[in-house]
């Protein structure tokens, strides 16, 4: 059985303070202690802990007549720099973000769908973050951190791609790869761990402490929170929404199984559908998904009627597997991220809320909210920083006196000390 | 967003003792303190407390040479009796339990399928608590509490119903009905949420902390624990696996919705795969599902090829609807409980087992254990028991000079002290 010890629950207090400095701006002590629910002692020692590591300063001191001075607290941008990776099947996306979490530069570039070699996706990284760190004009050494996100199965203890599906990856060790070139730690991470950081830090985790968000791109899956705590699951591998069933029997999916959602709702899947409709639809001649998706919300705006159609039956698709995520889990927001998305969310969400009655329960429905993401930038890159601002103040947590060596769940193998089991 | 206070860590630890009290048998304060990893100051504050209510005594004194005479502690059956009642679309079950929760008697009789008067349905629980008090020859002076599951959405908080699609029940004041008649506490949940409290208390609890029960009935549903905690859900509605789809547009489910898992694996859905397998079958005349159910055993034990061919799409089905639970989340282990699988199990489970690995995700498959739930008896009642046992203790928590009252959970409206959110 998992225990919560002293020092899991101090790693806990300590991101529920930083959490409370992102959600409330410069703060004293007691705002901090009020917001957390912690004890005035715990927010002291925990605010001491950051100020000797440099990770808060004192933004201002407000005298105010009769009581003591009141230091005002917040993150020290300038303590450090970090760098979020997104590597998706079609692209790498990096950004620069200073200590607060600031976007300070961007890089991207494409990444050829075909070539599944190692070395060749590693480069591709590599020069994504040497241009976003330009672009920002970051000094190297002040880089604390980086942290990266690989599609598929990712063992972020180990750094290990344990399976990628799009590269037919077994077993890659990309962590180590990239910490041969780099001379900063890097960490691993699937995507819908990272959006579900972003989306706990940064969207609706402000108000509600469970919450799915729903990723769209070429896979599609679901970060997914229970009462503040991300749920990775025995192997690091839960989410997986888009390998749960749309039809028992349906569409060919690429892993292995026929109906899984993300055969209906994935990039190929919107191209699958459109086939269907209109197979000679000259939408379906853009060969790169990107360049489809863009062409699909370009022929929307401009009222085709068969693009009509296919946003009309994903919507559908759409109500139908996100009912299956709230019969589940009976939560009370789902949120929608990814770069298909961004693209088609304002055709797709109408829809969907008209359809998704005909697929929630009565008794669930009440209170669900379900909307397009407004974390800003790339969630997925932003939820890789956090969690690598997480690991720095967890290594800050460990010089300091009071701290004790995070060691390996024995019941797992995942060292959930890396993770940031829960916020 | 929701905290954890000192008073939910007293529960909790409460909790914990009382489970490893259940784990090791009769046990000395120390080893208490190393099973459930609390301080030994902690577990003798909470010793103190149980024996001070008269929960726990002293099994025996050892003394070692040397050392002080150590303790040996355990739960005291005869502190007093707990019914724990299953309500289900077809029949009343009741059981009469100790404090240690050992079976002492019990009560059943069939409802009326087709009879939705709150009145009947309650007359029906009286009289099955009736016949099981007096099977146990209980006192019934000394019963503490009763613990009742009804089907459908319920409000373990108000004691409500919310809604029962098989009696067409709308907010139905059910624990207010029974309390009339019964002059003891009266808790009322969902046989989901007491299906999964048994299974972490009595079943694959003991060795693992995140868990699905899947209960196959009349209806069919999850249980579902994460790292230790039942999930609920927002509004106590989370686990309906029974309503995530099979096959989007396939067959009428009862909820409304078309395709459901539970139009297949339900009891009445087995009878339509058998229909369409052969709808002169002469299993089919049974009107009744808890006979048309035997009659399928029993013609599966004498080889019958179209019964063969009902459990062999079964199996597949259930495969196919475990694969997306298990997807989703991650989970080391499912168990299968009810009427239906008790039937049907030594039939399903190995051509469940063989199906498993085409829908479940190669990264969650390692180590996944499925099998039929080894919890005795009736699970539904012993969970009920269970959680009457939880809210016994909890109130003697509250005469203690360090308890605190227990408050509403300001977010949902459920008050989460009197539902052992996590044990």
């Amino acid at each position: 059985m998992a225990r919560h010890t002293a020092r899991d629950l101090r790693s806990e207090n300590r991101f529920e303070v930083l959490h409370a400095l992102f959600e409330l701006g410069p703060s004293t002590r007691q705002e901090l202690a009020r917001h957390t629910g912690l004890s005035p002692a715990t927010v002291a020692t925990l605010v001491t802990e950051f100020l000797s590591g440099g990770v808060l300063h004192i933004a201002a001191v407000e005298r105010n007549t009769g009581g003591r001075p009141q230091e005002r607290l917040t993150i020290d941008p300038d303590r450090g720099r970090i760098v979020g990776v997104d590597v998706a099947e079609t692209y790498v996306d990096a950004t620069v973000y200073d200590l607060a979490l600031g976007a300070l530069g961007h890089g991207e570039a494409a990444l050829d769908e075909h070539e599944n070699d190692p070395d060749y996706v590693v480069d591709g990284i590599l020069r994504v973050i040497e241009s976003a760190v330009e672009d920002g004009g970051t000094e190297r050494e002040r880089i604390i951190g980086v942290g990266v996100s690989m599609p598929g199965h990712v063992h972020p203890d180990t750094g290990v791609s344990v399976f990628a599906p799009n590269w037919d990856w077994h077993d890659v060790h990309i962590e180590k790869m990239l910490e041969k070139v780099l001379p900063v730690p890097v960490y691993v991470d699937n995507p819908l761990k990272a959006v579900i950081l972003s989306e706990m830090w940064f969207g609706v985790g402000s108000v509600v402490d469970s919450m799915a968000v729903v990723n769209l791109g070429t896979g599609v899956g679901a970060g997914i929170a229970i009462d503040g705590s991300l749920l990775r699951g025995t192997t690091n591998n839960a989410g997986e929404w888009g390998h749960t069933l749309l039809e028992l029997d349906g569409r060919q999916c690429r892993c292995g199984r026929r109906g899984c959602v993300e055969a209906y709702l994935g990039a190929p899947g919107l191209r699958t559908t459109l086939a269907e409709i209109d197979p000679e639809h000259p939408t379906l001649r853009q060969s790169r998904q990107r360049d489809f998706v863009e062409a699909v919300a370009d022929g929307l705006a401009a009222g085709d009627p068969a693009l009509t159609g296919l946003a009309r039956r994903t919507s559908r698709y759409l109500a139908a597997a996100l009912g299956d995520l709230v019969n589940l889990l009976n939560i009370p927001s789902v949120t929608l991220t990814g770069w298909t998305s961004d693209a088609l969310a304002e055709w797709l969400v109408p829809a969907l809320r008209d359809e998704l009655p005909h697929h929630v329960m009565p008794g669930s429905l009440p209170g669900l909210t379900v909307e397009p993401s407004r974390v800003p930038g790339n969630a997925v890159a932003l939820g890789m920083a956090a969690f690598t601002l997480q690991q720095f103040l967890t290594r800050l947590g460990l010089a300091s006196p009071a701290g004790t060596r995070p060691r390996p769940d024995p019941d797992h193998g995942i060292d959930r000390s890396r993770q940031g089991q829960r916020l």
